[in-house]
């Protein structure tokens, strides 16, 4: 036989291989990456918010004085100092041995996914939830649940009902991604309460918490109960996200396992970007750079919300108002559904996400999410225009 | 209640995580870690061999050219430059479209068990074998099956006896870890041909296959049956680890499976990183930086070779010859143990990993691992000096 010559060798697929299909709606998407478009759709952070210049003189000291040291393998819980200053930073007493440098905050859920849950297992998410965290949890092939939620947050009444066997509930307090919304403080209260009380541990995924435009969002459910929670957090939202790194902060009874995990997945984060985002950060760096990306943000937000309340009127369009993050979600008239509109907003040069995707059950389907910090504030006005310009053609259509 | 005052939630553990323990031989060996040891257990590249001038002139060029683009969010399948430059240096033709960026060659075994592997899954693998594969597999709990596995490589004529029902066959064919050996040219053309009529799929690893000391190894199995193969590589050997980036080349039927479990475990390797190496990579610069790393390792194996000539005589412990890579397998004489052995030859100041770690079942206990690449010349004649008389010492324990 020759080269190439040989018959194809029989692949068989692990049946949760058989359920990860690309989502219809990042195919849809895939069309507004074209030139031309303004995109409301993208999680990208404004890259004019990443300090690259902090990060040049950064790489050039860390080569400069270890540089095989930051180009070797190293350990897999993460880069010491780094770990140190991740717990200092948080707002509650935290335990540098208790934090679990991870390549970005994705990795965290996928991690959680692998110690937490077994095929069947029920997990509980909030309704709508973040699509990526749909996306690590699948593959360990659970039962995912959702749970109601309003603009406070979960519904514990509604959470009790569901917890019986929960291997853990997952939330997004802050900002939520897709919805914007923020867990209101009586609501964490009550949810820490009821959920210790079920016996229910919480995965509490922050990824936004320091994009606040106004006041700082109220304390972390984790702080109220570090052994009951698992905490992931970002550097992608503060510095950049191109450099893959986020943590967790991870209770006693979880650490060696996540640890675990973590080896075999992909050994240890890149050394060279823990050295550098520690480098950055000394000084507080942070506090000095936050505060110019919340302004930013805060100001983009403003005019999206200025710019839906001119263009949408007598639409019957809602939307929220959110106190920080990226996102706002809206709401389309009766008749109208998100997925069906996009491609008519993409004609007039628009895109969005039709909220379905976040969805673990029972999908709303008029609901949309916009981002407001990708586009500049001039293409917010046009892109607006042309959402309203596509939701009343869809109307009369409608109609017609 | 007030805060931390809250009952514990019940934290239940996936089956897998149960199954997830750390290794005895990594807490044995933590011990090793203290100043004055020898380690010839690590699988540590030199960090002499980093090309650190050459990064801090990419990562100045990438952030001052882009910054903003390297540290934006990316596209899971990699950066497209780095994607094209895989494609050409591999030995076959490879199109860059079925190149996948992963986060370390250890992310792309991930990735694998998550879309091949089932609970109860027949894996084969070659005895012994690589351990970090296993502790990938193993959270996708599969049955692994050691095939047999001579000086030349895999048994095709076992591989026959445990085929039906395998998922797939993992080799790692160039200056193994553990052994250092290397599959022959006839092996590789049988087996090929053996697996292809089995309707087995091979995962092909290969990041030491640049390492070699006189001549290059043979041709890879998935340059004789592309589709029937994927396969893995690295850039930690050739470049440097701490970047945390390595590939797969994927058959069409499996990489949009892989692309969906990529996007879920961590969204996207480093971009940042992606583009550093490619620009590292730019004109040829590992045709002329890898000889320098063939040149130190073949010294260094030498010098490892003729202390273990000297120290060992009248000691009846056999060694291997590697024709590249970063290690050695040796064999302890009849009535030693390796694992037994490791504390004593610590007293003594050496460490070595006892071969019982790279075994799927039925480890051969008197074998081990001598890494060759990070001691120096003349650690190596006093590590190999020590490990001689640890040895004998326990001979005539033995005896008394």
């Amino acid at each position: 036989m020759k080269l190439n010559d040989l018959p194809h060798a029989k692949w068989v697929l692990a049946e949760r291989a058989e359920k990860m299909n690309p989502s219809v709606i990042r195919e849809i998407l895939k069309v507004t990456e074209r030139p031309g478009i303004i995109s409301f759709a993208g999680g990208l952070p404004s890259s004019k918010t990443f300090p690259v210049e902090e990060f040049k003189t950064a790489c050039e000291k860390v080569l400069r004085e270890d540089g095989p040291g930051a180009l070797q393998y190293a350990a897999s819980e993460g880069y010491a100092p780094l770990r140190e200053q991740v717990a200092a930073m948080l707002p509650w007493s935290v335990d540098p041995a208790q934090v679990l440098i991870t390549t970005g905050s994705q990795q965290g859920l996928d991690l959680l996914a692998k110690i937490l849950i077994d095929k069947g297992s029920r997990v509980l998410v909030e309704t709508p939830t973040y699509l990526g965290a749909l996306q690590a949890f699948t593959p360990m092939e659970p039962d995912v649940v959702a749970v109601d939620s309003d603009a406070e947050g979960i519904d514990v009444d509604d959470l009790a009902r569901k917890a019986p066997g929960a291997r853990f509930l997952y939330v997004l307090p802050n900002f939520q991604n897709p919805t914007g919304r923020t867990m209101t403080e009586p609501r964490r209260a009550q949810l820490s309460r009821r959920a210790a009380e079920l016996g229910v541990p919480i995965a509490e995924d922050n990824p936004y918490g320091d994009l606040w435009f106004d006041e700082p969002p109220p304390l972390p459910l984790t702080a109220r109960n570090p052994e009951g929670c698992v905490y992931l957090g970002s550097f992608s939202k503060v510095l950049a996200p191109g450099l893959r790194l986020g943590f967790m902060v991870a209770p006693r009874d979880l650490y060696p396992k996540l640890l675990q995990a973590k080896q075999a997945a992909d050994l240890h984060s890149p050394g060279f970007n823990q050295r550098m985002v520690s480098e950055v950060m000394r000084d507080g760096f942070l506090d000095r750079h936050v505060p110019t990306i919340r302004a930013l943000y805060k100001s983009q937000r403003d005019a999206m919300l200025r710019a839906l309340q001119r263009e949408m009127q007598g639409l019957d369009v809602q939307w929220n108002t959110p106190d920080g993050g990226m996102f706002l979600w809206a709401r389309l008239p009766q008749g109208l559904h998100a997925i069906d509109l996009l491609p008519h907003a993409v004609d007039k040069g628009v895109a969005f996400v039709p909220g379905a995707a976040f969805y673990a059950a029972q999908p709303d389907p008029r609901c949309l999410r916009l981002s407001f910090v990708t586009a500049s504030v001039d293409q917010i006005d046009t892109g607006i225009a042309a959402l309203a310009a596509a939701i009343r053609e869809q109307l009369t259509a409608n109609k017609g």
